[in-house]
């Protein structure tokens, strides 16, 4: 059920928006141990002129919220922050002071998530 | 005072759009009993590319945030829920179990909404 | 480390977005007392069509979202929000009722933030 946003400066390449998404889907699933199906991510790209970031970060800074069931250690949230810093500076090479990591807690009555059924072929 | 982000998977026609704003207005208004005057609703769309779902999900996934002053009871949340899947399902058609809910309580310290003055005619 | 969202109505002239932009960050720096250099603010314009306010706001209805570090005292927070306000009346020039601000308290295990490296020159 993990829900994931990541918030960046557009304008970004399709291969670096692909980057971010296979990135962030990777992180989640091997430090939380949650099944593939269950993990959504979604990039949005705010354009430059609408973003106001200090001189000591780069059009590559990044702010991901992962909206997921409270109850998670401290050492698998740990783990999440560390598994997405990694995988985005190996692709698209992102600095891993210039990510962001915010992990939104909600309880199972504050979070309905029902499973997908849709066939995939 | 709910403040309702709606995001979906683009491009989605302007009917589309039109019944989810509708939709959740209907929903947070009568499942919660709030003035129809205290509602805002927005549809965020992210376009295909920057969306990442595993294939149990359809380009339908819909993720809803209602952000408003906690002190809801579990049968109130429970029943916004409820509504909300109804509605999208009712209109535009959307599989109750592709309709995700974040009820995101906040104290009125931490949201400070003030109600709006302009003239209605 | 705040990190501020501001949710508008679009389309907005340049001018408009750089008022929030410069207006929010001089706010949430006097109000919190925090460096400038640990300050991002982003804009994030939605069609009107995609909106769904009632008849009491108006075009210039904004949503503030304020992320940071948990422990302010309410003082701040009452501090923040004012500043806020009054930032944007002087600049774009937005009714002070058109405001809503969201302060979003995370504990420092959830949000995990760098110092930014890139050289100012």
């Amino acid at each position: 059920m993990p829900i994931v946003r990541i918030d960046v400066t557009g304008p970004k390449s399709p291969e670096y928006k692909r980057a971010l998404l296979s990135g962030a889907r990777r992180a989640v699933v091997s430090s939380l141990g949650v099944g593939d199906e269950r993990v959504t991510v979604r990039v949005i790209e705010t354009p430059a002129e609408c973003v106001d970031a200090p001189p000591c970060r780069t059009e590559r800074f990044t702010v991901v919220e992962v909206l997921l069931y409270e109850g998670r250690t401290e050492e698998l949230k740990r783990g999440l922050v560390k598994a997405l810093r990694e995988e985005f500076a190996a692709d698209p090479g992102i600095e891993e002071c210039e990510v962001s990591v915010f992990v939104n807690d909600a309880s199972p009555l504050d979070l309905d998530v029902l499973p997908g059924l849709a066939s995939s072929d």
